[in-house]
């Protein structure tokens, strides 16, 4: 058992998404996050860019001593994760590895499209995290990024959002995919809009839950779990405190994010 | 006259909107721009974020000998232009009095919509600028954030466009503006589109060709000018070389922005 707390970084606010089901499935947890709010977005920039941050991020986190680390960012992940595993000791989990095992969880998932940014599709982790794992997988992958912005904006509801997923989604059902990865940490909030844009036979898997679940396998595996009487804290760091960070974490986490700290970053 | 380079910088691309501008009016000058696209976007974070980027980017051109800068980024006049005057004895130029100079020079304007990003709106620089200089204007500014990626995508034919920007404009046209100023230097490209939605008699006013002559103007008095039988040359340096931007400067430049370099701020 380990009371030291859990680091997650990511961009900026997506990575609330897993913070949230990471305090839904293991509550005793105490939760570092960072989110690079002055260098936001990673997703439309290039994979040096995006491992020279993630780098400074991770050593930000080391340096306050967590036991672990999450990369709650899909494009961080798919540039950055197997740098940082090389470099640093600790565990260091991504969000790509967890989505991927989720999806083929299903032994009849054959058709599988992704959206994600430009920089997670361009990556091709997913596509090739899928391939490795099965054969024969008919790989659809999207980029789609004027979703992050609509979220973000609140215009979840809004006709332009739902023209620009249909826009987005339709080649993917055209082409019948059977289960969609929301391959990118803000797009479980779009997950009721999605539902009602999709067939009803088509799987939804989210980085976010299954981010959780794979975070809490490795913790037991470890023996890393926080005593389970504990009650966890989050404590979140921003690169720049922006006005509204704070009502979009309320509408990420599902709550309060408490204070908020100015990060420097090393 | 001064043959050494004007030096431009903005987060992004949206700048050379302003140096198209400046190339088609003063055709001798020798052009350094900077674009900070590690950073980017600036419109959605903090004044204090938006200040230290700013000035790290006019020590870089400075550094360089350029005889006089031009913020070409409404965010970064916004917040930025004071201090950096203050700190440098070069002559620094932002894209705001212009705009507001040319929306004033109609003795009839009296209504005056701004679209912005976030960072311009709320620095409320523009409503003090057009204040300062006419008493009794009705203004009505509007957070116009999800158009730049939307022109980033070259979506600006697209139905989910119009959308967006009847949302955005219906509220500004039920108020009866005469003027427009389009307060971003990606603006420029949605002309056409903003044509067909807005009433006749309104009138557009936006950042580039304005700080264009106004530029001409400044640099005219203070003896600046390059010599008439130059040609000039463009040299663009990026904090990160993404894939997308040569598209994206084809298209903001309406010509190849040749070869890019690596900037490495100070």
């Amino acid at each position: 058992m380990d009371s030291a707390p859990l680091g997650f970084f990511d961009s900026g606010v997506g990575g609330l998404t897993v913070v949230r089901a990471v305090q839904e499935l293991l509550p005793a947890e105490n939760i570092l996050y960072l989110g690079d709010t002055a260098r936001l977005p990673y997703g439309s920039k290039s994979p040096e860019t995006i491992r020279q941050f993630a780098d400074e991020d991770a050593r930000f986190l080391i340096e306050r001593g967590v036991k672990a680390i999450v990369v709650a960012c899909n494009t961080a992940t798919a540039h950055a994760l197997p740098g940082l595993r090389e470099k640093y000791r600790l565990p260091i989990l991504g969000v790509i590895e967890a989505g991927v095992e989720s999806a083929l969880a299903n032994p009849d998932a054959e058709r599988i499209g992704i959206i994600a940014t430009r920089g997670t599709v361009r990556s091709h982790a997913y596509q090739h995290a899928l391939a490795l794992r099965r054969t024969g997988l008919i790989i659809h992958a999207r980029e789609t990024p004027l979703l992050v912005p609509l979220i973000e904006e609140d215009w979840i509801e809004h006709p332009a959002t739902e023209i620009v997923l249909r826009s987005y989604l339709d080649p993917l059902v055209q082409r019948g995919i059977d289960t969609l990865l929301l391959a990118c940490t803000h797009y479980p909030l779009l997950i009721p809009a999605l539902r009602k844009l999709l067939p009803d036979g088509v799987r939804l898997v989210d980085s976010a839950t299954t981010c959780a679940e794979h975070l809490r396998h490795e913790l037991a595996s470890l023996d890393l779990l926080a005593a389970a009487a504990d009650v966890g804290k989050l404590e979140v760091h921003l690169t720049d405190l922006s006005e509204e960070f704070e009502t979009l974490a309320r509408r990420f986490l599902k709550r309060a994010p408490g204070r908020i700290h100015r990060a420097v970053l090393p």
